[in-house]
């Protein structure tokens, strides 16, 4: 349980630089982010690195005793290198190319520019790779922000190509994997296959998959060639890469099979309006983010490098981005920290030391303010790391998660590409919305792949976004034995984008009995009522079965079926009617659930529990509450009490006669 | 009294066509069109043809008993000829080049395109016009479909600089007629002439107003390229193009002059938010499309091609492009093709055979599900052919329509391209609130063009677009007995698309005695009061005038003139208003009406009267409504009865003491 | 007091000039605006001039005993000489180029095109110079128009590589300057300074200000050459540009030093949905335009020019470019007219004499109808100048302003640049509700620069955008002996568009010792209560102080510091609180208002005061109010009575006991 902070000392006087590592050595910070954007600092001209001032800034932080998470500057590639090598850039949808003058100006296919960033990044790894304060290195930063992960420049299309040849060897198969015959969309050549743009009308939904899937290779494969250098340097330090909130756009699965800790970036405030919530919940959370967004996102990030977290960069009070930036609550910077600590995090890094008065961010709080007072964060994130150094000790356990929620980057995109009238319904919300509701019920949950190979370990599955018709994943499936939720749109697609032979929910059949026979999308305004009075929203299919339904609409569909422990729910549900749906199910399983509300929410870590509270109200927490999460009145609280003010925490052990959730 | 489908033999195994045919012909289908986006299958590489495999397809057609509508495939010319001559490709209003990937991507004016086009259509009307199952051919598909009416590339700027070259004759007659003088915008040459787009602010509109004529040309010429060919090698066959719903951008008339038939795509559910009614309607109609939606296009491609229609394409479930895809009330399906026999179609043809599972359109239903399962439209296709065919010698006199819509292509994009203000208003969508109304009052309707033969023929004509100053038309209304109702903006530009010299009406001021000498466009906040209680929005106009106004404003401004059978309604009325001003307009001129409810439509073919209920909720036809069209109880119902659920029909044939209506 | 009209002979046949000069003379009209779209006829092909005919209509006018202003017609360089030098276009922000078709198809920075202009211009100012019909010059046509202010064009990113470098000298200086070492944004050469567009993400502010800077500069520059040539061939005539209504996309006042009257062009119905009042205003309002908007321009025009003031063009009548255009009230073109000369207006010159019956404006109405035939407005402005030329000598002195708002274009411009999250948030709007405010409180106003010499003369002054911190301004600010009110944002920026080394509010820290140490911005739900009942909304800044604030929230942020007779009202407030706010202060200085509620406006001359009513309902003028504003029963009324209708005026003279105010 470490704590960290975001530096640039190239923005700083170097007469500073002492006076910055002692202060964030008093606060109790032990981790510094630096580097990842001076590269015309580093390189200022083609081939001559100044190195001098970065070693001469690490020396100081160790001398500090502070440990340093070095960045490849491969985001911010300087003006000169651009004039260079002006194929580079990448092209937008509109085939603008998207040009100098903020960050993230390449493209990820762009050969040249993967031979300078293997240049840089040698040039760092050899001089800084045994240096003993560097403890990690993160590569690039946020990758695919500012919608970069898909380009459709030159560099990309012949890539792509390429990658296309690859994956189906003749242009035969491809057009048949794609369904080119309809309207006269076949190819003669690899070579004629453009990027999927300035079509007349949608382009097939077959070829903006492949796109996808291609583009998330190239960030695999962008991020490889990093560490492959990183490894061989810096032997025994981490590799890590910052990943964003609410991004979907590529697959980190893929991505962290190269990282040793996936790592990310988060700015609850700022997600607010992203986090696909309604506008009650924008007003009821504004300066303490959602109860489950930060949540889901720890959830699936240590799922993505075996359980290994870290918050490279933590919200510290208004940003500059979002809609609207308002501060956040009294607290709330240190409720962050601990937050993530109950999630399994080891370091939360808040970003950044001091707020910069120039630039794109200088509207971006830091730790201190721009002439060097400290900030309202400086004083939390001094009690956080007081706070965290007295309790390291106590808590050592992994977040403990009854159930999983199986993700599918693949799966979530191609609902995206191929969502026929759904157009206010969205994947990634939908999935935040049963995670939600999890939370609601008092479970701790995994977000996992579909290729986790703890699937067994759980007592239930939910599916939200397995839209791709998967053999593999339906054998695993088959073997477990609690409670599996299927989603609609579950199994709808085959790998290419069509729909499977036997139809939807394709594979999914050989789990359960059920054939969706019609889909129909609803506008906001239709609410369709069951016989038992569930609201059904969005998006609901017909199913042809053998199996008897749930629940059964006015005009004889049926609404939710089963087969044994498989569930098929086939309409999307308001948030309180899914929170019923999911609540009914799992104690119908013997999962034992506790509703804690909308505001409170309870983690546990093996025996430690940490309990927050993210509502305008103080929560008294009750003895049931209390007693379903073990707390036991002879050992007390570790840190708080049951009374939890708004941001308020406090964390306790099991007793013996914990309930079977704790 | 046909009814039949679209079938893409080249998306199925071979061994599957004979199997498609028999089950085509049991469900009672018999013209099967096919072909229309076959390009690429038809010449899969430049000057080789591959026609063998559909004739094969035609064959079997042909052995199940079935004919063929044979459709040009050249809304989709292959990858390898957009290599061949890039210069085929239309230029959005961006600049951007509307590129390959989906369909109708080439531009009207593209010569080396109408070439290939010209060769491919030669190529398949030699082949297969003589072919005993081709009872028909389409020509290429749904033109102006995505936008594609206007290009801005350089063929169209060329194509329109020599358009306005023949049509202007020197420079300065276009200076003049534009009025160029203003803002400098005169040419010295037709070269200096490009297209209207791209400029600082907005363009001229004579220039816009010209650009939106020359596009609609280009279609003509452009379908007149292909019909001319199909005459000369098969002969007795109709010719065929199948137009869109709500869509004005190119004249209709002029294009249907070299067409035996009118057809076009009928998607009730997916025009449901195109059709400019307002959110209570768009929830009440969700499932059964507006009661007048289809209708009014019946009523208007009948039109076009004197008395004809088909329907070449027919929604048969759930669709996959509105912006929401509800599937339709159970009969619907079934309602839509007695709805299109009521109004005079000869085909019904179902849009498509079976779901394709690949591709842009895998969401689209069909008759049968991709995996060969029949879908609910089997069902009501089998029903709908069965009782067609049992009534189809009952049935042989067109439909009736006492009274007209006049209805003018140029004169609806007058008024989108220079309409001031009124910011919320569309042109055709008050067309057809006035066809509603009238519909509403359980009269047939005819929507016919400003230069039909008929015009003598009705108790009362409607104009709501007549925008274009127009002598000829004018003098022909002079000799028509019954009311003629004028709107808002008749006459109000010329064909140049400036202000009359005697102001608006223009040449209409010699039907009635008023002159416009001011108009003002209102917020939808606004609504304004006659002292006799009807409300006026959007738009009025101040009448200079000898005559006394039915209604006054409380500001002193007229409402409604009339000399003798001659109205003026220089005021944009909502639905209701509107309704009413009618009803007493037509009622003072001896016109029988009835006042059916918003649901309920009746429409008669001689003295077959057809019923249909569009609403929610069931209906019981009154004594007085079945009186009124002339039902006979000693007769009764050809099919169906009194009572109406939800998509209910029932048909009769009126007795001999019918009222004046039937 | 004059009153004008705008016309264009060329749009006439000959022989109809001298039948309109006869007309516009009889009206009472004394000034003529020609010429100035007028180039295509002037020089029909390069170098060929024709002038004849435009020496003809002004010496028709001349007959008629009218004078003219003489536009110069660079607002509409011809067709030849667009395709002469293609370079002089500008170019969008998503790089395309903007061309013929329109108007002000030019970038102020095209060489080329300046040297076009200095030829046109000088060959008028030879010809036409020294005609003693010619009282004045209008440069082009408004400035910016079509926001045409910003041109990213080679041309222009050329001339601003050489602005930076005469402004920073060194590229090393222009990047720490602009904080370039932030994300690697540093250049090493002039050269590699693109302009700032299609960047992946927002570019540097720092970045955008100078572009901004620039750009205003180029407008300044592209005058100056206009002016010299005119004053050295047309000498004793003024000098006068039309600017716009809520445009601030470049610095009048700077613009303004080259002229001799400052004119500006009126649409108060137009403009009603950009004033940024909410919808119950713009429904209030619909007919007659806000209060306070014709009178903002004119207090702040009147002050580029050291108290000189023309309306150019003034609304007649409906326009065609607003969103939505209803009339005005009857009686309101002549208010318009009147509220003009109460603040100060040598000249009110109404657009267009008749109305053109083709091109982009032929639904923009004018005097006269298409047919000649007079219009409302004819009406209306033939009682003006009867009255105007009635009272004229009665009304000599200057526009009486005890107060005046500090308005600085470069910190409204820096607030629009870097403004994080206030998205609904509007610096125009918001200094135009302060405005409204204190007008409505019965009080005259000043617009004036930061520059301006007067600053000492007035009551109170409102700094509602002096967002660059300007040591030069406070200074002159700590003599200042009344009420100094400052609002967010003062002094937030430095002149690079950073943060001050002293935070916000920087230099203005001298006269009020208060500190920002942290900003939000809040969505619209959100209003915020103090303990005293003051709505808070949008943004909010907390200080760091030894003040106490005049207001505390629950979160124990405080509102409204003073320090002796400097406020600092750190949040944005709703208009009703605002109002109170103002009127408290203002009492609390002793400084006399009078509330004369929503609609009456009430504007003095010296002795002279002029009362309007632009409410919906009649209003009689209280004694209280009448007494305020030194009415003398004895004396009575120049023009009206107490009792004004809607649109209704009336003029007093004050008597000898008048209050402080008047």
């Amino acid at each position: 349980m470490k704590v960290g902070v975001c530096y640039y000392p190239e923005h700083w006087p170097r007469e500073q630089w002492e006076q910055d590592a002692q202060h964030m050595q008093e606060l109790g910070l032990s981790t510094i982010r630096i580097g990842e954007f001076a590269w015309s600092r580093l390189e200022p001209v083609a081939n001559q690195y100044q190195f001098d001032w970065l070693e001469e800034a690490i020396n100081v932080l160790h001398a500090a005793g502070l440990k340093v998470v070095l960045g490849t500057p491969t985001a911010t590639p300087p003006a000169w290198l651009c004039k260079q090598i002006p194929d580079m850039f990448s092209i937008d949808e509109n085939g603008n190319t998207r040009g100098f003058g903020s960050r993230r100006h390449y493209c990820f296919s762009s050969l040249s520019y993967r031979e300078h960033c293997k240049r840089i990044v040698t040039a760092l790894a050899k001089r800084f790779g045994q240096h003993p304060a560097i403890s990690a290195w993160q590569t690039d930063n946020e990758y695919g922000c500012h919608s970069t992960t898909i380009s459709y420049s030159e560099a990309a299309t012949k890539a792509f190509q390429l990658w296309c040849q690859q994956r189906y060897k003749t242009i035969y198969a491809l057009n048949a994997a794609w369904g080119n015959v309809f309207w006269s969309m076949e190819y003669n050549s690899f070579d004629d296959i453009g990027p999927p743009i300035l079509a007349v009308t949608e382009l097939n939904p077959a070829h903006r998959f492949a796109y996808w899937r291609f583009s998330s290779d190239q960030i695999v494969s962008f991020n490889k060639l990093q560490t492959d250098i990183l490894r061989a340097y810096s032997p025994g330090r981490d590799i890590v890469h910052n990943f964003m909130g609410n991004f979907v756009e590529f697959d980190h699965f893929a991505v962290s099979e190269e990282l040793d800790v996936a790592t990310w970036d988060n700015y609850p405030l700022g997600f607010l309006t992203r986090d696909g919530v309604d506008e009650a919940e924008q007003q009821r959370y504004l300066r303490t983010g959602h109860p489950d967004s930060s949540s889901f996102h720890h959830d699936l990030y240590r799922n993505c490098t075996a359980g290994r977290l870290w918050l490279m960069e933590q919200q510290p009070g208004p940003v500059n981005w979002a809609p609207y930036n308002p501060a956040p609550v009294d607290g709330m910077v240190r409720l962050w920290g601990w937050e993530a600590f109950a999630h399994g995090a080891e370091l939360v890094s808040y970003f950044r030391w001091r707020q910069a008065p120039f630039a794109q961010e200088q509207m971006h709080s830091g730790l201190c303010l721009p002439n060097g007072d400290e900030d309202d964060a400086a004083r939390e994130v001094r009690q956080l790391c007081a706070e965290a150094g007295q309790l390291v000790n106590s808590i050592n356990e992994a977040p403990s998660a009854s159930v999983a929620i199986v993700f599918d980057y693949a799966g979530d995109n191609a609902q995206r590409i191929q969502q026929p009238g759904g157009q206010h319904y969205d994947p990634l919300s939908y999935t935040q919305k049963i995670y939600s509701a999890l939370r609601q019920l008092g479970l701790g949950v995994d977000v996992i792949s579909p290729n986790s190979p703890q699937l067994a370990s759980y007592k239930a599955l939910f599916l939200p976004n397995a839209t791709v018709s998967d053999d593999a994943l339906v054998n695993r499936l088959s073997e477990f034995k609690g409670p599996v939720m299927l989603f609609t749109r579950t199994g709808s697609k085959t790998v290419e984008c069509s729909i499977p032979e036997n139809l939807a929910p394709g594979a999914f059949q050989k789990l359960i009995n059920v054939r969706v026979n019609r889909v129909e999308s609803l506008p906001p305004h239709t609410r369709l009522l069951t016989d038992k009075k569930t609201t059904l929203i969005d998006w609901r299919e017909r199913i042809q079965t053998s199996l008897k339904p749930h629940e059964i609409c006015a005009d004889g569909w049926g609404f939710h079926y089963q087969q044994a422990s498989v569930h098929y729910i086939n309409a999307c549900l308001p948030k309180h009617d899914l929170l019923n749906l999911l609540e009914k199910t799992l104690q119908a399983a013997d999962i034992d659930c506790l509703n804690l509300g909308p505001d409170l929410r309870i983690q546990r870590r093996g025996n430690t529990c940490f309990a927050f509270n993210f509502g305008p109200a103080t929560i008294e927490l009750t003895k049931p509450q209390l007693e379903h999460f073990g707390f036991n009145a002879e050992i007390g609280f570790l840190l708080g009490e049951s009374t939890l003010p708004t941001a308020g925490i406090c964390i306790w052990q099991c007793g013996e006669h914990s309930s079977p959730t704790c």
